[in-house]
């Protein structure tokens, strides 16, 4: 085995986590997790499994069907399209961002039509965009509509819940498909009341968890498609999942994983509240949008997203004066102060940094963050106002 | 969050873990994998990333192409499959028990016609039968043989390396697979130097991790056939990987599992020694069987495996004697003596019990699992000679 | 920081610790004390520390108090004498063992006059030899008698209680206390009832945590002797310790250990009860002690004890036949088999060996143990009867 | 076991640990902590201590002896006086806070006489008041000088190398002995090279572990006036010690804690080197010294310590504006912001709070401590110039 040399200057302390995926775990999910094997056959596990599907069910606000695989979220992005769709069958994806660009991409792959509605990543898409796009498909050619309900690449949230009162309005019988990856468990989402018949979500970010397994939530109308689904699937196919014990995953189940969701969820549900999670995260993003602006007033670094209404909660980017580069800022951070921030992902790369503000987060662990940042922008020669710090502290006391 | 009730009567000190797979993890591997979270493109997580890529190419025994999902071993077959293979492809697969039959059924699902070779699961089938198979087949129809080194199922060995024997006698280019799911690790195998083109492992058997992730080796050739493959993928894609910076998994990285098989790979490749690894799991399989064997003197339970060339040292499947139920045995072992055995598979269910003995483990575990399984026989009821454990006791002490 | 280098062949697997001390702790205990730092004065953790201590004294069975120090149990020890008695008082100490006379050697070098009564090791003290002692004393000059409950380094009980009723025959009013270092939470001890005075007590035991603090109950008999001992002290002094929010502990409090005992006690008194914890310790004592009287049959080793009215719960100490080494059956059995046993001590060091069973231990674990020092006496060549764990296995079954 | 409520509302993400004592442990040392129980004579355990007692004897900077116990710090100050001196010898003690009066109370408490050097905690005693009292000493009855190196409750700094000198000047023999219990590993001390002859230090300072061991380094000399010594003692004696494998530790030495160590001592031997190690703690202190001279500039909170060459590296004392109440900051700290503070002993109550920034701390954890007490200043009405994170982070960049 080759020896691993260290590689960045030491600091110590503990890492600040600031990137927006995976999250910052709370030591007792960790621990959880760090649990001898187990059957996944074993009564004794399966309670603590059933508890986890019933738990997880109160965060997605279902009572309908949820799929889980041993996945990343891509991969249940894969299982959303494989399960529900046939080859040829078409695809309407706004356009939020990296994200909405990568499932549209997965889709081509998987041999889908796909429609990406071209919109500003700053602004977010107008629903009217949206709504004009339905309307016009008086054949209902489109077999599902693809929302990425926080696009983590560029900070910005999309409102699913109108795209559901669109295709009401316009009497479309598309799938509502919406990836909750980076805002389940961070900001309000609600599957049923808002009629989502496909949601898809991971293990890795609100939910506090390592990487891998994820999830889909399913409606019966998306039950029904699936029963019509000519896709050559197995992994990740539903029926398969039905006939076993767990009503998921084909092959073995990541059982200490399992243990990590059972506190996860009871800090969530139990200790604090899903309402009070809510809060917190819309506390917090407040206080990091409060800085960058403060930052952004001597020519400094903005916020990426120009429109409030579509501020992400649970990640914010923040986009580099020009000619400045955010990876030389994202360097000094990591390297001297031992702060990790998020890349800008595709055309946003050396552009955007960002910061990740979800899962197992506080007041000091942001300040600090924000701190070790405003360092960063000094002593990587960024122009900015300083005191961003300070807004945000100011932000936090009168929250 | 519901409240999880114990699902047995209270058993003390430490699960007893039988089960073929899971495995028992090392403590040192399990709180490694007990981490903080990390960006998975922070260069003191790659530096990790690269060894542990190296390192488990040595475990392979091959200098050529690993890829990496997040994912179970199915995952990791699928990809094997949708890899390299394209609709209506012909796969030939001798059977072996149930994961060979599993294999199949996967395959058929994903569009592919399926040869299975029928073979007496007890026995392992003739080499014979797959050499009159191959030889038949003078058009190249099958494009690909899918041989199961271990079966979990029968407690059998493939010899894979007879396998690559046979294509090379017939001249057959068809590509060769083999699932080394619950062998690797265990006992002795060579991708590269047993030509080898596409095999499939997973984090949570003889790597000694929990599940999370799985993998494919594949030679050049499966390269080849992979540029020519038309499969509709994206998830488990190759291409898609190359074009990322660690050349595997689309999406997020299980950070943590790098850690631990950081350190199971030293574990296994600079402290104990791989020669060393099989060696024991040799000595301790020789060992379950002597004590099977002995229990059989009295009408007892059997050795699954009627052929000593075909036994498996990662697992020994127990025949009961008619009339007596399998599972009755493990819920007292389980129940009273806090040890968890497997299960029979598909048509062994109740036929069969089965003892893992691959992983982290040593005499005195498989001592304490043999004598609260004979504790268990005598009080179900089930007839067998008294005296098994001292018969592994001297069948260890003279190894 | 030097380099450690391997200090003997790997042994993989699980180390089998079957030495009367420390014991194995259950993975939540341990993970519970891997917790991060908190402040002792945190009224979230004085609300564990509180219940901790309500905990601690129903294993006590005490209503009295109870003295925390962060210390061994040796600690605790001196601390009872410290804190009871003054310079020139005379204590009278049954001998049980090394532990008896290690006591007996402290109170000493802490200024103490000691009678300690002498007794057979193997036979244990009778009871009419303290009866006489302590009738005998009609000036009352004994201040304390001073009992181990069990002696770890000889695998045998000394009736507490019966020293108790003694004193009140003959109406004489020494302390009573008792070292019930390797006996709380093993087998039946009752403060409260039994009139003992002052009782120690470790973590490292029967409460199944690693070592770190030690403790004594006092009754208000011990209190008052307290007041009005004149012993030089400080560290160990309760007058101190009462003035303080913990009422124990003079300085930093083992936060993290508390944690631990947190779960230690929810272990062993909500989820398996102490009743059945100590069944649990006396059926596999009773194995332990089948197991090596079948050794015995071939001029083989032997039980240490000789009473089998006063053989320990928690060990059992095993002796060598003449002209054999125990030294060279523990190193086998840890080498070669990774099951640490314990030594002699003292007079029986090379003589003896010990089988700790106490603490977080089950059936398969003991069958595991037995069956590799059954090895080992092969190996070592020392003549013995085959077929002990059989006979642990009898004994376990019909249990 | 009783059911444990949480005390406070639920604060989510880490706890930001800004106590002087215990500290921010590293996750590496605390999962190496969590380590399955093993015997203390085990070779392999062997080897893992006798590199820890090498490597401690590098951060002490002694080659002369090492004692260690489990104890915290009081009872390595305990061992330090029954040790080497003798009832009724005279200890002379400069005061420098609570801690030195806590020696001193020992001292007395264990039948020493005492003299203590009273002094401005605010500006530390002047080395000139030390000589004069040595120098008087003609008779040299004085046998110790009890030196508090960092007094954790003052946040100041004795500069005990100065003792040294005026003891050699005055040519007085006493005993030069130094509490290095939270300086050590957080700024430089020297013990050989500065003549110290007991020092005394805990685990859980700048060693970064849980508390459970404290040890005393002792030279030569120390090592004659301990063969002098006639104060009863045998749970802290040396020569009881000396007889031991361990040369330390009379009772159960606490394994758990030395592989602690083993991490511990190469994050800072190793990893980080002590040097820089030293360096990362005045960099941090002196940002929160620049903090908290920001905040005084509007009669708010000023720095404790009034004499610059004094102010501690590891610990700042903030002393309250008249009329204001430090535990009513530090609640709202605790509470709101998750950050714990240390509070005002003994007569500093309520006026003084403190920041420790010792152990394993960086940068941004620095910020986020600061950050939150501010915050907590502005809700609790108490006045203070505003920006003082501005300050630190200046400080900080600049550095």
């Amino acid at each position: 085995m080759p020896q691993v040399k260290p590689a960045r200057p030491v600091a110590r302390g503990r890492l600040f986590f600031a990137n927006p995926g995976p999250t910052n775990i709370p030591d007792s999910v960790l621990l959880a997790t760090a649990r001898a094997s187990m059957d996944f056959n074993d009564p004794a596990f399966l309670a603590v499994y059933d508890a986890c599907v019933e738990g997880l069910k109160k965060v997605l606000k279902t009572k309908q069907h949820l799929f889980m695989y041993t996945a990343s979220g891509h991969g249940a992005w894969e299982a959303s399209l494989v399960n529900t769709l046939s080859s040829g069958d078409h695809v309407l994806i706004p356009e939020t961002g990296h994200f909405s660009d990568s499932w549209a991409k997965m889709a081509k792959a998987l041999g889908l039509r796909v429609t990406l509605l071209e919109a500003d990543w700053r602004r977010g898409i107008e629903m009217a965009r949206i709504r004009e796009a339905l309307a016009a498909d008086t054949s209902h050619d489109i077999k599902a509509v693809c929302c990425v309900h926080n696009e983590t690449a560029a900070g910005t949230r999309l409102p699913v819940e109108q795209v559901r009162a669109i295709l009401d309005e316009v009497k479309h019988p598309a799938l509502l498909m919406a990836d909750t990856i980076s805002s389940l468990g961070c900001f309000d989402f609600r599957m049923d009341e808002w009629g989502v018949d496909v949601c898809v979500g991971g293990s890795q970010k609100g939910l506090m968890l390592p990487t891998g397994f994820s999830f889909t939530g399913a409606s019966e109308k998306a039950m029904a498609a699936h029963r019509a689904s000519k896709h050559p699937r197995h992994y990740f196919d539903w029926t398969e999942m039905l006939a076993r014990r767990q009503k998921s995953f084909v092959g073995t189940v990541p059982v200490t994983l399992f243990y990590g969701l059972q506190e996860a969820l009871r800090l969530m549900l139990d200790e604090e509240g899903l309402d009070n999670v809510f809060s917190r995260h819309a506390r917090l993003a407040k206080a990091v949008r409060a800085c960058v602006n403060h930052w952004s007033g001597n020519n400094g670094p903005q916020l990426f997203c120009q429109n409030p209404e579509r501020a992400s909660d649970s990640v914010t980017a923040v986009l580099m004066p020009e000619g400045h580069d955010a990876e030389k800022v994202r360097k000094i951070a990591l390297e001297r102060f031992n702060v990790s921030t998020g890349g800008g992902l595709n055309k946003l790369g050396g552009k955007v940094f960002r910061i990740g503000h979800l899962g197992d987060l506080n007041e000091p662990m942001i300040l600090g963050t924000l701190g070790a940042v405003e360092m960063a922008l000094s002593l990587a020669g960024v122009p900015h106002a300083k005191g961003g710090v300070q807004a945000a502290m100011d932000s936090l006391a009168s929250s």
